[in-house]
């Protein structure tokens, strides 16, 4: 397992403003209390405290290629994912990152850097772990027992996955090698393949369903991290009244083209001209090591 | 005319390191002094101070679409530009952005700002205008009388353009308008057509011809702005050792797919893996309203 990571009190507060309100400890499993509902007008539903994150490079790719784990982000903004992924109860990737990357989704940062209550051994990592949500709507996925984020909650350093999918009878052998980490499958109806919902060959789940299907597990915030359709599905006009806040890291590389690229489809204003398909507002740039860490809020209403 | 611009001393020190030398005045025209020329090993030839400057979307895009003219840095951040323009002899742009943008290319910096010997009142535009050069291999640049950079130069507050063609006898209507205004034709030898060239339609230049030619001409600095393929190809490893700083300024909104992007070609590395196409170091990013700018030097061995 890979060491624990710091990140100083200053530049989290540089971003505190972007993340979702501190919760009691303990509280995790608790259904939703009334303060952490969040109900918007257009979507009417009940969700969680969402934010997008993820790290590109200069020329907007999350990857090299489909399937290549790119090494993109320095240590510090590295350390920054993980102490957000402290901040918030679940993290949620495609399956096509879970495939990729055979992440750990955990979080390693010190306990003393997350003010976890009585924490005072930076060599600890943190108490809190987010719940991994990987959407697979054809159930795809495939997890063994050595995979990663099923060995890390072995070591009791993560939490096994929620896997959301539109099988009904999902694979058998899959499912108890879930449940015996303390994972599960969540069934969420699929509906027909259309733009800006988030795909998976034939399936489609409605991004208001994913919401309202973590909000039903308890899961009170969640930072959504890839990978390409994802973020491009969820930066998407119709979306974006979903999404309380975006992080995200940039490094100083060109990775050159033929990478997976963050880059929602095209907008057309009413006259039918092509406008900017997305715009941050209540902006903040800060430089951690070589890389720079934009946090702003989705402005909902560009079209 | 648009108005003066300013740009704040405070911020102008941060991007002092990756600005030119600053000359004596009125020297613009000299020829070459030793310690401002460059020899580098790899390309044995003199050249100018090349910055390399442009401003981008978080998706990498200069514009929505070829020839769409698209607004996004903010106020700051183009008095930036302007400011840069202050500091150079000499800005270049491809046809194409010339085309589309109809630009004035001088600068609209405030002489206080720009250090100008004895400037003391804000209103006045810098005294120190950059030389426009046009990369039109074909001659094709729809240049008239009412053009804006010839209109700027009219009225004082810009040079006319140096175009640089592989056009033998160039369009004499255009020579005459050009000579009029202090501008002129530079005829330079294409190259067969081939990548990480200058190109437009079927001629390419090769990018150390150019700084030669730029250099010849008296011209001890220069900033490349675009567009898109002028860019890509400097970027290109053969081509990074012309370039000895990078200015990017990104404005915090996506364009959508289909717009004009910087990125260059794919490199591989010596077991033809996909790699990084370029890479930056001694970075600086810096917040100006709600953009950032990049500062930095390209790597040029990273193959």
């Amino acid at each position: 397992m890979a060491g624990v990571l710091r990140f100083p009190a200053s530049d989290a507060a540089q971003i505190e403003p972007y993340l979702p309100p501190r919760t009691p400890a303990g509280s995790q499993s608790s259904i939703l209390p009334a303060s952490a509902a969040h109900a918007t007008q257009s979507t009417n539903i009940v969700r969680p405290f969402v934010t997008l994150t993820f790290a590109t490079s200069l020329d907007s790719s999350l990857a090299l290629a489909p399937g290549v784990r790119t090494a993109l982000s320095g240590p510090q903004s590295k350390a920054m994912t993980h102490y957000l992924r402290s901040r918030h109860d679940a993290i949620l990737v495609g399956v096509g990152t879970a495939e990729a990357d055979d992440p750990a989704l955990n979080c390693r940062i010190a306990a003393t850097d997350t003010l976890d209550a009585g924490a005072s051994n930076s060599s600890v990592i943190s108490s809190h772990q987010p719940r991994p949500i990987v959407i697979d709507p054809h159930d795809r996925w495939l997890l063994t027992h050595s995979s990663r984020v099923l060995a890390t909650q072995r070591c009791g350093l993560g939490l096994a996955p929620y896997v959301i999918t539109a099988v009904r009878v999902p694979d058998e052998t899959k499912r108890l090698l879930l449940e015996r980490h303390g994972g599960k499958y969540i069934f969420l109806d699929s509906t027909r393949d259309a733009p800006n919902k988030v795909r998976d060959g034939t399936a489609s789940f409605r991004w208001k369903d994913i919401m309202t299907c973590v909000a039903g597990n308890g899961l009170r915030s969640i930072m959504i991290e890839g990978g390409g359709s994802v973020i491009n599905t969820l930066l998407a006009p119709e979306n974006s009244t979903l999404v309380d806040s975006v992080v995200i890291t940039i490094a100083p590389t060109w990775l050159g083209r033929g990478g997976v690229v963050v880059s929602p489809d095209r907008v057309y204003d009413k006259n039918n001209f092509a406008t900017a398909a997305a715009r941050l507002s209540d902006v903040k740039w800060q430089q951690l090591g070589d890389d720079v860490v934009l946090c702003g809020r989705l402005n909902n209403h560009i079209c």
